[in-house]
């Protein structure tokens, strides 16, 4: 016994909880059969060299636990019944090898999906990460005390599932004012991200089997949660003015709801022209299917004001407008949104609260005040004239340093750009080479359901990079790509 | 168009925004047609009595979003193809009834589920909500401030979808020493709350249709989340020494899993005994089951310490450990985890990331150092006392004021107390009535699958209410059962 209570993945605990575990191991080996006696205390004590209160204190614990009984005057014995059952030597420190992994048919469909993954550290070019550096930390920091200091320890306790009403109010006002959305505070669903809010779309609005229209190319995040969600993509191709919606009139069978990233479309930044977004809402009123608008970056447009949202052109409330605090904040607060139908918030926000209950209240006040105080318009106001530049400067790099491999495809807004090869280089070979040079790029042709091949290239974020840093990251990628080029 | 600028719907809008959209309403509406011409900008300021700048921004958003035309010289028109598609007098003032709603049939399952119901503010006697009125609020703020200063912006970015490192050690050695765990902080998975944890263990180990062991009475939020999941609940009695896990042996056909609260069973508070936890363990290794424990709030044992969990006894790696910090710390921070076997750690890594991604990395940061730094150790003392007294407290005073309609059951440990009746009570008339007195009980009769009118009851939250509140607010219980008592 005394090796195991030094043994070192023992190291932490204190000397009664080792003597404890020890004799709990040697009664659930069957070491110690039912019945016999342990030793005194005393003696144990003095074998093992460590006070009598230590082993006492072990003693007592495994009598609550229901490990031994004690007699007053004649000692603790072994408790039935607590050894191991069916152990057949399948002891701790031995354990049988697990059997083979059997998940449930939906649990294994999920892991084969591979999940989002998300990039803890921003290396250059990961899309979608924003710029932190910048981030009013002391702001927020202030704003965060007076929200504890108000609402004291009544901000620690649960919020209410559809969000705290003074963020829905401040949510309503930007998308109305910014967006040229149709909203009002009891309309808003708070979530903890866009990819809570496309979970919640394709569980709540579809079943295992339906179809559901993507752009193609299409945001990975989005097309693994429908599939994740049993749902048919079914791809319908993008141009410069966004998803063909033509197309979607004539598909047989037609799908339940369209999935859309209008004001910058994902990968391809092509902004959805406006009479397609009456189209698709003539579309979704005829056969009373549901649009699905993912406005995740319309914060960061550089030419003239992003178009407003579909959801403000749609008056048969058959819009979902999904907006994040992810990309015009910052990733880590987990701060996501819905504008819903009226019909369907009590469904939704039912549905929520199975998922995770609510979303916690303290940055939520925060978040309010923020807004409310103009912090918000102004930090993103500041963020869309650095990202501007940097979006150029990337262009430029790409244009002097890349020219030989790739073509760029700059992007009137958004935090990244497509860059497409013009030369046979293999891309997942480019994409691997880049990773092990410090440089993380996102396949193009992987988000694209046809035409992989004419697609190859790579998806460059440029937002949370420096100037001086894109050139570094440019400028090693140049070189990657120099030692795949034919 | 001067009455709709100045309509109240549009109040706190910029004016140009106004006119922007009034122009746009009357386009999509058709009231002007394509190819008419705008007024100019200088007539069109003069006519609404506002600045011709005001005007210009107006039609230049119009522009970008291409609801009109402009010819330099000649002005400005309504674009083709901007009119309201299939519109027939579908306009935003007077949009058609919405359409009877669709959901997707495990939406409708999910909505008519009514999920889990949180209490903002916590009346009295709501079960499960904890004091926060004593919370270090400075400590943690504190704390916050230190790790804002040292990660800086970097606290800001996404975080590893398992959990920051820190915080999963820092739970791997609270479970190991007080809970009697065997953890490490690799399979430790950090999730926003239990409930979060009940949904991925559903959806990745059970298929809809299959089969799961529950406690009756059971926990509403666990049931309903396997409810909304598809599985069949079936229940088995529980007794003073927790599920009768003996019933285990010879239900046919048998179960994927078992879900329990072995600490203090919900709503009972019954401890599971040693040799059935034993049993269970053997149940689940010979049928290849999982064990589902849910640990909620284990922290709060008031005679001697709490049994060792069933995680750190199973050497067979088919107990999936659930802990949360809402209980014993505030429900708002928004953080649970499950100790999961090594199999499982990838799959349900990866399925969280399609639910909502990650948990918020500075209250994740900020745990760690409250556990790290004993903070957490002396505050779960500090209020397993407190607690301990409050249900002293509540016993003596349901003996006293309540003793002529209910049998208080006084649980060894958590924070709630079932009471059941000792007359004929209409148990949902006296939630109603408490209910209309400010008083929120939960009836016991719903938490229990077999045996609804002998159990017939409520339980009584005691945690979050100091003696002199419980007292008031039993006076004022005893009132409303007095007027329902036969």
């Amino acid at each position: 016994m005394k090796a195991w209570i030094l043994d070192p993945a023992q190291r932490g605990l204190p000397l009664h909880v080792r003597i404890q575990r020890a004799v709990r191991q040697l009664i659930l080996d069957g070491a110690l059969d039912a019945g016999s006696a342990l030793p005194a205390s005393r003696a144990l004590a003095t074998s093992l060299g460590v006070s009598r209160d230590t082993v006492e204190a072990a003693y007592g614990q495994l009598h609550a636990e229901g490990f031994i009984d004690r007699r007053s005057g004649s000692g603790s014995f072994v408790a039935a019944g607590a050894r191991r059952l069916g152990g057949r030597g399948t002891t701790r420190r031995s354990p049988a090898a697990p059997q083979p992994l059997r998940l449930s048919q939906r649990g294994a469909s999920l892991y084969r999906n591979g999940g989002i993954r998300d990039f803890p550290a921003p290396r250059p070019f990961v899309p979608g990460v924003p710029e932190t550096r910048n981030f009013p930390l002391a702001t927020w920091e202030r704003l965060q005390r007076q929200v504890l200091k108000e609402w004291g320890s009544a901000a620690l306790l649960h919020s209410p599932a559809q969000g705290v009403a003074p963020l829905r109010s401040a949510i309503a006002d930007y998308v109305n004012l910014e967006r040229g959305a149709h909203a009002s505070a009891e309309r808003v669903l708070v979530l903890t991200s866009s990819q809570q809010a496309l979970y919640l779309c394709a569980h709540v609005l579809l079943d295992a089997g339906e179809r559901i229209f993507v752009e193609d190319p299409a945001y990975h995040g989005a097309r693994k949660a429908f599939e994740a969600a049993g749902l048919e993509c079914v791809p319908v191709p993008v141009d410069a003015e966004g998803m063909r919606v033509d197309l979607l009139r004539n598909a047989t069978p037609s799908a339940r709801a369209v999935y859309l990233t209008p004001s910058h479309q994902f990968p391809s930044g092509a902004t959805l022209a406006l009479q397609r977004r009456l189209e698709i809402i003539e579309w979704a009123r005829q056969n009373q299917a549901w649009i699905i608008e993912d406005d995740y970056d319309s914060e960061f447009h550089y030419a003239g004001r992003p178009t407003a949202c579909v959801q403000g052109l749609d008056p048969h409330q058959r819009t979902i407008y999904i907006g994040t605090f992810t990309k015009s904040l910052f990733p880590g607060l987990r701060i996501g949104f819905m504008l819903l139908p009226a019909q369907l918030l009590a469904p939704m926000t039912t549905a929520r609260t199975l998922l995770d209950g609510h979303s916690a209240p303290i940055p939520q006040l925060t978040l309010a005040r923020f807004m409310e105080g103009g912090h918000f318009g102004a930090y993103v106001r500041a963020m869309r004239a650095i990202y501007c530049e940097r979006r150029d400067v990337l262009a430029t790099l790409v244009r002097r340093h890349l020219k030989d491999f790739v073509e760029p495809r700059v992007p009137d807004g958004g935090m990244q750009m497509p860059c497409v090869f013009i030369r046979d280089i293999p891309e997942q070979a480019a994409i691997e080479a880049a990773r092990r040079a410090g440089i993380e790029l996102l396949g193009l042709s992987g988000l694209h359901a046809r035409s992989k091949q004419a697609n190859a290239g790579f998806l460059m974020g440029f937002a949370a990079h420096a100037p001086a840093e894109l050139e570094v990251a440019v400028k090693k990628l140049a070189q990657v790509l120099r030692g795949l080029a034919p």
